[in-house]
């Protein structure tokens, strides 16, 4: 039986979702709650990875079991032996075709921003961007990124992608109060493209005069040298056929 | 010369701000870093006491030193001596009858709630009120606390205060897409009275019939028994003269 599962994590005190020899990555946390819970070994296979220090609102995952415990004990079953830093938010049966990874057809992420003075509180989960940011500015800019383009120059070496053409489906920065949470879907990304389109922008916000458009042109990532803090990354949710 | 602060901290690591043997207090931070940048034993009067897990987004502390140095430097030279978790956000002098507790005139603290699916990333700095949440109801009973009243009720017995009257001047919830910040705004609190009223707000919020004005009325810590954990809770801020 194949179970589709939605997550949610604090990724701070995670070395990333990718299963690591060290044990502490969410994918190692949930496979061993799911050998826990079914009694056997369990491989999870996430929608992707995300990187140390990542959050998760709405992670996606699936494993095979042979022994079908009843959807309404996966939930609670998995969550009494997980560390209260992963939740799972909801679990259903998937068919046997569902491919966490393969099946999705769009991915949202979201990075949040603050202004104004530095909250304590707020380390490892927003990133402040000091008293003035233009926000319409960076919305303007972002506009470039929409579409489907070669991502070459937002993408970290070590990504191992065969193709580096993506479409950005929207981008698009809200302002609430003193924060600021940038929105991005797109039918996938290359690795650390958000964090590297986000520095840009932030760029942008900040006051400089950065043309996205060339940037994307270049294909060259040493023209978009800056990385935006993983603490401030969320994956927001994931989106498949039906 | 004596010197006003605006504190921010994150007081999940924190036995509160009151100054104990351990050391481990917000107040002995502040003390420590002020040692360090001063060269003097210097100590610090925050404008009220927060209990270990509470947040702070606008502290109020005040400290004498005998050395004067440019207010230019108290902010960044004490944040270099303090962790991360503590952030000085501005310095100013203030006059030699400014005491950051007896002068102040009123404090708003905000307690953060939230509804729908738990979020890791939110443990320690938010309460989940689960699905359905009737901000209207509590905004409704919220309004029986405004006013000069006797708080006894929601007084936790280790208090020590000599008078149990305190005049709230706002009580109100506030919506912001799943976030429910409930604001209260007084000419001081009884120990632990944010907390015990927001417990009681709580309850109204998920349905239950509770009659505010009578739980004033009964004078008896025993008709209010649930108090709201310490991690939603965060000290607004602190108003003074002029």
């Amino acid at each position: 039986m194949r179970y589709k599962i939605v997550l949610s994590y604090d990724g701070s005190d995670f070395c990333g979702w990718q299963s690591q020899p060290s044990g502490n990555s969410v994918q190692d946390a949930v496979e061993r709650a799911a050998k826990n819970l079914f009694g056997q070994k369990v491989t999870v296979v996430g929608s992707g990875r995300t990187d140390a220090g990542v959050h998760a609102l709405g992670q996606v995952a699936h494993f095979d079991s042979a022994k079908a415990l009843p959807i309404s004990n996966v939930v609670g079953g998995l969550n009494a032996y997980l560390p209260k830093t992963v939740r799972v938010l909801s679990a259903c049966e998937a068919s046997a075709s569902f491919d966490a990874r393969k099946s999705a057809k769009r991915k949202t992420y979201m990075y949040l921003m603050y202004t104004g003075d530095v909250y304590p509180v707020l380390d490892g989960r927003a990133v402040n961007v000091g008293d003035s940011f233009d926000v319409d500015a960076v919305n303007a800019a972002a506009q470039a990124i929409v579409g489907e383009h070669d991502f070459s120059t937002f993408m970290a070496s070590n990504g191992g992608a065969k193709t580096f053409v993506r479409t950005v489906y929207s981008a698009r920065a809200e302002v609430n109060g003193r924060f600021i949470a940038f929105y991005i879907t797109a039918n996938g990304f290359l690795y650390n493209m958000v964090r590297i389109i986000v520095a840009q922008l932030m760029r942008v916000g900040k006051g400089e005069n950065v043309d996205m458009r060339e940037l994307i042109e270049k294909r060259d990532r040493s023209y978009a040298k800056d990385i935006a803090p993983a603490s401030g990354l969320y994956l927001h949710d994931v989106v498949y056929g039906d």
